[in-house]
């Protein structure tokens, strides 16, 4: 028992010197306050019930989508932010006009259906074919040329329920090139189970493309139950056919803005901390989840900063645009960007629901790493676990990032287990959002921001290989 | 500890001695024999996969319904029932053909919405006005004459939770007569809140009603996200004007059946014990908590009691027709047989979704309880509840009945908490139902209808008045 104590002393006097030597216990008070204040304050929530009630869905280049780019201005002006600006982005528009399914034999059922983003439409009828179900896209490709001449092809593939989302890259080769594998064997349309781990009726749509030179065909996901309802219909050895009726538009090039709001910093302000989520969302829901809650606890965050003090760098809060047709809006921000990169000593994306925080991961350089136990110490009494893998990989709109230099990338790993009941379904409503939860993420994205901007040590990105 | 052994060896000893009056120690035996059987069988989920999978949605009048009469007497005769026919019921036919919403301002989003069983069409480009919001009816009702002029009414009442569905009733009278009581005002047409516990983004249909003299408008339910959008659009002092769109048809009379099996009694075959539920469903899901579970628990346990025996009096199993559009099934049921509803010795209808039966309560004379408690004891290890009340009100499709006569009626009560998040959606479908709590439902339907129809007494009805 001595020997315990001793080393939980140890640890906790090496833990508490790493803390002094970066963060004066002036800061560290700070720190407290500011976990204090949030514990009490419905901002972030706020701020994500005004955008998901007032503007609702935000296609990129919708009207709404324009709306909300003026909302998330008005918004960090109202919450004092000493700049804000926006950065124009383009990008590939499309719209989903109407859509509707049958499943027409053995009898006639409703089939609950989406299209893809980027999906060409259907003719006004619709198309009627039958049905060929396989389990997966490596199947589908292995099937003999022209075998589905005239047909539906169809994937079963059921994406598994994991923490961390980890089901979620298998199961999305069927949806990014699903479509362009069935027209090269002749099919007329394409069809799969949804990227989804819920049993609700509800299709989940999301990004998708085509390929040059092999045919546009219409590309659709149906719902969990009425995947099942398909598989046992075909088990039964039931021709099953189905009308699929999907009404789209592709515009050819869309406009729209990445929205960015900072807190200048006191002694350093070129240098930013980059915190954020993405401002658009899929036109079923109103985008609560995916990814009005990054936006939300993001801007709060930062305001909730601002009530405390100036920290030396800037914290600046980067709403992208039109992330769900490609990253399109962080590309724009990266490529505007490229030449000061380098400013940014930590970057952090929130963009996986509103579901606690439970790890802190980094990813930065050797001498970073004081700094990063630092702020994972103050993360602790939000039940929030520091991963020491310093390998963090960051949200998808900080892929470009990684793409263009080095950069010191932070996660603030939340729980995925129920994200992808909701995840492109008309069903992401502001309903989904526990306001305790939203609230432990703000307070999250916070305190890591206050401490990476205030810190001692500038962080710095690992070096290049 | 002594009195409490000796009051429960008394107790336990005057339960035996009641049984050992109306059960022979081998028909006891042969009670847990079907008990085992049945523990082993997947023959109710089969039945069910069957109905869901192979129709799916039965509307009243539709080609699936009668797709649907003629499953039930092919599974029925499969089954090996003595006699299998069918009784003709009218009703009035209505028809769904397409549904759309949208919130127009403050800004566009979509509004899922359902049209209510009955319910006129609106123009083709859908009804679009301004938002009303009432709290209860009974605020719709007190609201000045003529001041809902060209709007549309809204009512946002919002149902509760409980294991016994008792939110239910309160909330189903905004469904059943806010259309006619909004027209009153001048309304163009009427929404409300579904009817639900849901979180879901389904809109909940059911039924509901106009009234001579009264001009019939559209009538609408929302799901309980969009409810929630609106109330807080509305808290917002937004002017909330909608499109609701619903194209439906009223047909006059439509014809269908309440197909009929019977497995004869080897004593008194006249005699009946009269289980069910109703074959039709709404259009939306597949009808399999509403009530395809009801449905193929009935006839599994009729047939799992012949695997045994035939017992003394006739198993009967009654799968009404139109349940959803007015009990006309069970109406034209009990009038056809109006002069021998004293052969009657039990009736119990499933009609409460597939979740476990937690209580067995009966509404017999005081001569038939020793067979009640005879039944209820054999129910314990089924985790079943005697609910000593003796004042069982039975499922929807025995109101005739009681109306009509007393009759001894039964009730295996359900456990309701989550009915009423699927109730009447497209959600209501093959996966909501859980094996194991449909085998433990067919279990305690198979063991109340055997010991029913061999019983040694003939349960009577209470005494009229």
């Amino acid at each position: 028992m001595k020997k315990l104590i001793t080393g939980l002393l140890l640890a906790s006097s090496f833990l508490a010197s790493a803390a002094q030597t970066e963060f004066t216990p002036k800061q560290l008070k700070q720190v407290e306050q500011l976990k204090e204040n949030i514990s009490k304050s419905n901002l972030s929530f706020n701020i994500l019930e005004s955008l998901t009630t007032e503007i609702g869905p935000r296609l990129p280049g919708s009207k709404n989508d324009a709306l909300a780019v003026a909302w998330a201005q008005a918004k960090f002006k109202e919450l004092g932010f000493d700049k804000v600006w926006i950065e124009k982005a383009t990008f590939p528009k499309w719209q989903r006009f109407s859509e509707s399914g049958k499943i027409l034999t053995p009898s006639e059922q409703p089939l609950h259906l989406t299209a893809l983003g980027n999906s060409v439409s259907t003719p006004k009828e619709g198309i009627t074919a039958a049905v060929v179900l396989f389990e997966t896209l490596d199947e589908l490709i292995a099937a003999p040329k022209d075998s589905l001449k005239g047909k539906i092809a169809y994937i079963n593939y059921k994406m598994n329920r994991h923490i961390d989302g980890n089901g979620y890259g298998p199961a999305v080769k069927a949806r990014s090139n699903g479509a362009v594998e069935a027209a090269k064997k002749g099919a007329i349309a394409y069809m799969m189970r949804s990227v989804s781990t819920a049993h609700h009726r509800f299709a989940h749509t999301g990004g998708s493309h085509y390929q040059a030179g092999v045919k546009k065909i219409p590309n659709v996901t149906i719902a969990n139950p009425d995947a099942d309802q398909i598989a046992r219909l075909v088990a039964l050895n039931k021709n099953v056919t189905v009308n699929i009726n999907v009404q789209t538009k592709n515009y050819g090039e869309g406009t729209s803005y990445n929205v960015i709001g900072q807190f200048n910093g006191s002694e350093n302000p070129e240098q930013y901390v980059l915190i954020g989520g993405h401002l658009d969302s899929w036109d079923l829901g109103t985008g609560a989840l995916d990814d009005g809650a990054g936006v939300a606890l993001t801007m709060a965050a930062a305001k909730h900063i601002s009530d405390i003090k100036r920290p030396k760098r800037s914290i600046r809060v980067v709403l992208f645009a039109a992330e769900e047709l490609g990253l399109w809006g962080a590309k724009a921000y990266f490529k505007q960007h490229e030449t000061e990169l380098d400013k940014i000593v930590a970057a952090a994306e929130s963009d996986f629901g509103a579901d606690v925080v439970y790890g802190f991961e980094s990813n930065v350089n050797a001498a970073s790493l004081p700094v990063v136990r630092a702020i994972a110490k103050q993360l602790a009494s939000l039940n929030v676990q520091y991963i020491g893998k310093n390998s963090a990989k960051g949200g998808p709109d900080l892929i470009p990032l990684k793409n263009t230099t080095n950069a010191p990338i932070f996660e603030l790993h939340q729980d995925g287990t129920d994200y992808f009941d909701y995840h492109h379904t008309a069903d992401d409503t502001l309903d989904k959002v526990n306001p305790d939860k939203l609230r432990q993420n703000t307070a999250s994205y916070a305190v890591f921001a206050l401490m990476a901007a205030d810190a001692k040590t500038t962080i710095k990105a690992k070096p290049t290989q």
